[in-house]
């Protein structure tokens, strides 16, 4: 149960514990037709996420008054489209990653085409699961689940970023590949969880979107300001990665200091978005602040 | 239109110009993001493809009284299903094929990573599709849809069907296999059109759901027996290509006599079970007898 003056890494904490027994839930009681497909979606989705979405989804949600059990489906769809997304992304045609979240990735721990169709099994999951919950808004839920996953969102943003390894872009443009690739499942969360709340015409829902796409950008910026000043043990995943492979990032393009004021910049604006929401919105601005300092 | 007076092969290439028509608007009026994803997408799934999976959608919801327009949006999910595990299972570390309906296969035709970020937007298109619909009974039917998409259904069946190459198993741990990977989105396209007619609770949508499950194993043993006995250019694909990867296949476990007897038996049975639907039911026969009996 979340305590509403709960100091936010103890939040943090009950909704990634209640993220991740919901997950296990997704393996719990089932007779499997195939065991090592099974196996591989488990080892893809339990392990050490943040659940960065899914937390996202309970914020939002909570902020426009939506109780914890009817926002679990949604959160479980979010980590499931993001769960699969990374086992694509890791594959050898892709980025070929041999580590991800400090364990081998799934086509190392399993193999390639296991690999494949645990990702392929775990986006349908995302697509029955939130089906399965029945809310009176299901067709709006999915609409802005799939249109964020897929060739109008992550999966065009995966596409452009493969496309520019080794080229030339500037600043502009990667926030555009980021947008796409990142920002549009963060979007996808707190419009998913305020949606469970709100019919879409609520025009609270303009707010946390724009406080979305302010944090996932900013969020990503983040991530590649950790990719150069992090080390390997407590990123759970290789430092220097981007560099190695000569893609483009935002230290690379304009500099650290830069892109440490451009990420303050983002959560400000964040910040600012949601403070017509006032009290309900405050858990909103301490994990926009949690997101962006973060040190691991 | 069609004219319930037309004979079976017209009525097959009007539906399919239908679908043809419909996968069309998919790519119709668009600011893509990502232009070579979007033209990988476009790529695997127009062509020359039989479309029967969508045909069943039509032929199943017509019987049951459902009109055209509103099978529409089943019949495109069903094929974009269908598309994106054709892409997938052509991938290197799966079946690695070439060939694909006369064409060279996605990634032949683009590169691995396309292929692999296509297959995923084609499935996340399927779910998005059916919501823009917005049918009353969207809950059961995205249901019906990723149960016989996912780790229940054509996901298990490819991974079972990856784990038995060069093995030994018998023709009922095939069947049981053609179930999953093949019959599962046989019989959600009927239940699909079923349900698009009528609730989830009427009692024809088991005779359908029968009738489906029949003519799905004949239908794959009959796919078995062309692998034997056609050749490359009238199958668009490389003929010989199960015993080539010492696949397990009816013929090779039974003998051609026997897998065409028992296709037969299918056949007959599929018949039986949609003979109460009487007059209503012609067409599912119709396709049956075609499906069974095509010599391509």
């Amino acid at each position: 149960m979340i305590d509403e003056t709960m100091e936010w890494p103890l939040r943090l904490s009950a909704d990634q514990a209640r993220i991740n027994a919901e997950l296990e839930e997704l393996f719990a009681h089932r007779d499997t037709p195939a065991d090592r497909l099974e196996a591989a979606m488990r080892y893809a989705v339990l392990g050490n996420g943040k659940r960065l979405r899914a937390v996202l989804v309970y914020t939002a949600g909570r902020a426009l008054g939506a109780d914890d059990e009817t926002l679990d489906p949604a959160a479980v769809a979010i980590e499931l489209i993001h769960a699969y997304s990374l086992v694509h992304d890791d594959l050898p045609a892709m980025d070929d990653d041999d580590l991800r979240r400090g364990q081998p990735t799934v086509h190392k721990a399993f193999d390639e085409a296991t690999a494949i169709l645990a990702g392929d099994a775990l986006q349908t999951l995302a697509f029955e699961w939130l089906a399965d919950a029945g809310h009176g808004r299901l067709a709006a839920m999915i609409r802005v689940l799939a249109q964020a996953a897929g060739r109008d969102g992550m999966v065009a943003g995966q596409a452009l970023d493969l496309g520019v390894v080794g080229g030339r872009i500037d600043a502009e443009a990667l926030a555009q590949i980021h947008r796409y690739k990142t920002g549009a499942l963060i979007r996808a969360a707190v419009l998913l969880g305020g949606l469970t709340a709100v019919p879409m015409s609520d025009p609270r829902l303009q707010h946390l979107e724009r406080y979305a796409s302010a944090i996932g950008l900013a969020f990503q910026i983040h991530d590649d300001i950790l990719d150069v000043t992090g080390d390997t043990a407590t990123l759970g995943k290789a430092s220097g990665a981007d560099a190695a492979r000569d893609k483009p990032s935002y230290p690379a393009l304009m500099g650290l200091e830069a892109a440490r004021a451009k990420a303050d910049e983002l959560l400000d604006e964040a910040l600012a978005v949601i403070a017509p929401l006032g009290e309900a919105g405050e858990p909103l601005a301490g994990l926009a602040r949690y997101m962006i300092e973060r040190d691991y």
